[in-house]
């Protein structure tokens, strides 16, 4: 079996773009993906943290604990969830204790405050998301936490205790109460962000803020069409579009509480909110100028809809494939119509390196927008990590439609 | 009734694009679309040749011959090709005399040499094609002609008495013995072109070149994978590639002579010509380095076949829909292997001002080859324009299976 390391530490950052296009390749033929996961980070990863874990899985401990090792150092117990097979969530992700070596010169200690479970988490526990890491892992893709601790040895570093700071890499196993680092491991967050909006930050507001810069040169007064407008992307999308002064079309699934959805997604700023059954047949949209940019969680039937509908040249980003089904083109929307397909996976966008500065501004305006109300969190839940069980549950519920994002914390 | 003109002579140059976006959101939702065909042309030319064949439609005459007008001056009778109503072309497409009108200052008569007779063609005599042009039209979207007079009064043009010549813009009516027109509606050829090579020059090998040149940025050694690849643009495509250093896969519907078509493609260029059903297991193929350009003209499973073979961030061209299948992609194709998906249409390339001196370097290119034999012209039958319901009915066989391209000439 090999040694536990978080998701992303198998990877060098020399090795990872080739091996996450090998991760690509297996999984190319799978509809069933979702945005916003990968594996990558910096070697210093692979060199300490993944390095120290080896040989603590089987430490126990019911709280993180400063405690006096052997060495007369004080160390730490981590609490971490992990998966050692695919399978269903409550089957397979376990909590475990790990004791945490003393910092080497030139790294840090961050406590988690908090930690998305995403949906991509649930795919990439079941085993039906893109990317399959190697098992067993540490699991979470995005969170927020704080230095407790500096190593006074070494370079010095721009990171200092009590800073707040997010992982540099998708993926990085978010899904834990402490991790040690090097400085560059992580970006840290200005004063005042709010517990919640830093632990959602780093997959759905920049999914959206990226589609909406990197694909179209928007102008003012343009339409922007997404299905999934109620989704944590589709929130964003409209929150953005509001900020920008582009008028969004959101499209959702008919539900009996219709009528507040669409009001609370209004008073969010959107321009308009249609169930698919609407969109079919609304007069209003079609008396509008026709969108440049449309936005694709959906796939299926609703990507074909939102197609017929763009602007000659328009561009269609699919970030999602929530019906389980391809994208289907009429072949004169292509031709005729100039209408581009293309696809957004954040993990690749990040991974990047050219990408680094636009990242840097990108964190900065989103918690400017944050901090400042332009943008607010989506409904989400509070759970304290231990009841990680049921957080779970709730992230999945029968009917598919996820009202309520669980946010997992550690105090 | 509308007054007889040429496709292309309802636009004015300042209305094309607009005039162009209203017919392809016509036929937006049609599967059932050809490459290049579109309607534009300067507005002299309405000012001089569509206005002129008004109240000249029912002159008749056998053959295209100066005679006495009554100002005395010589005039030229004109047979035309046009259609009055759409249906199939051996009920609705008719031959048709009119006498031409004596040239104004500024303009040049030209005779045709030969024309062809593109699945296009039929398509928009069928009522089927994207673009459904006012009737009655003269048919037509590409062939050759001679100068046979130019007016010796007004501006001095470019254009002499003998030069070869093929309208600047599609869909201009080729279908037709004569036509009269100012010196920027034509592009002169070099000296020397074969007749069959320069009446097809304007679509199929325009159609390749730019595929190849404007999507993907191609090394020497790279893939470029196509279906279709015994079509006129398939044909044109191995033979650029092979010019060009890349390697080009062709995949072509069985047939009882496959053995056959496979030399004739390979002895052409092609480094692997392949059937639907070889293309889905050859090994050969999946030991290559993948291809970061693939040109679609089948559409249905085809495309997705590709799409599935395709290099991560690789863009497929769509230029046709010969399957009558729209394109269906995997979303994780999208997403996770950032593979693009674009059309392209000669007709909205060709119309677009930013294109004109591209144009004029491609042709360049094109002539050049075809002079050197780096391309030959596919596999064609010469017919005169009176045997045009033959010639017809041969460019539409029962099986679907175009093996020669007709061109119609005048003598």
């Amino acid at each position: 079996m090999n040694s536990l390391t978080p998701l992303s530490s198998k990877l060098t950052s020399c090795q990872s773009m080739s091996r996450l296009r090998q991760l690509q390749a297996c999984s190319i033929h799978s509809n069933v993906v979702k945005h916003n996961y990968g594996p990558a980070t910096p070697q210093t990863m692979t060199g300490s943290l993944a390095a120290n874990l080896m040989g603590h899985q089987n430490t126990t401990g019911v709280a993180a604990r400063r405690m006096l090792s052997t060495s007369n150092k004080l160390s730490v117990t981590c609490q971490q969830l992990i998966m050692e097979e695919y399978g269903e969530p409550e089957k397979v992700v376990k909590m475990q204790s790990v004791e945490l070596p003393s910092l080497k010169p030139g790294e840090v200690l961050i406590k988690m405050i908090a930690t998305t479970i995403n949906p991509s988490d649930i795919n990439t526990i079941q085993g039906m998301y893109a990317v399959k890491p190697d098992l067993p892992c540490i699991l979470g893709n995005e969170g927020v936490a704080e230095v407790i601790e500096v190593s006074s040895e070494g370079e010095k570093g721009p990171l200092q205790v009590g800073d707040w700071v997010i992982p540099v890499m998708n993926a990085y196993g978010t899904w834990r109460s402490h991790a040690i680092g090097t400085h560059d491991e992580f970006t840290k967050l200005p004063k005042g962000m709010d517990a919640a909006a830093a632990a959602t930050l780093s997959v759905n507001p920049t999914t959206a803020y990226r589609m909406l810069k990197d694909f179209v040169k928007l102008e003012k007064g343009d339409l922007v069409i997404q299905n999934a407008g109620n989704s944590g992307v589709g929130r964003a999308v409209i929150q953005l579009c509001a900020h920008y002064g582009y008028k969004s079309i959101n499209v959702v699934r008919d539900r009996p509480a219709i009528a507040e959805l669409k009001k609370e997604l209004m008073d969010m700023g959107a321009t308009m909110v249609l169930t698919e059954r609407e969109l079919r047949v609304s007069r209003e949209l079609r008396a509008m100028e026709k969108p440049p940019l449309a936005l694709n969680c959906v796939s299926g039937k609703s990507a074909t809809e939102l197609i017929r509908l763009m602007r000659d040249g328009g561009v269609m980003v699919t970030y999602g494939g929530m019906a389980r089904q391809p994208v289907t083109v009429p072949v004169g929307s292509l031709i005729f119509s100039d209408v581009r397909l293309v696809g957004y996976w954040q993990t690749r966008w990040s991974l990047n390196p050219a990408n680094q500065e636009a990242k840097k501004e990108m964190l900065s305006d989103l918690c400017e927008f944050f901090k400042k109300g332009t943008m607010v969190v989506p409904p989400h839940k509070m759970v304290p990590h231990t009841d990680y069980m049921k957080a779970l549950a709730d992230a999945m519920p029968a009917d598919g439609q996820v009202g309520c994002k669980q946010i997992l914390t550690f105090n």
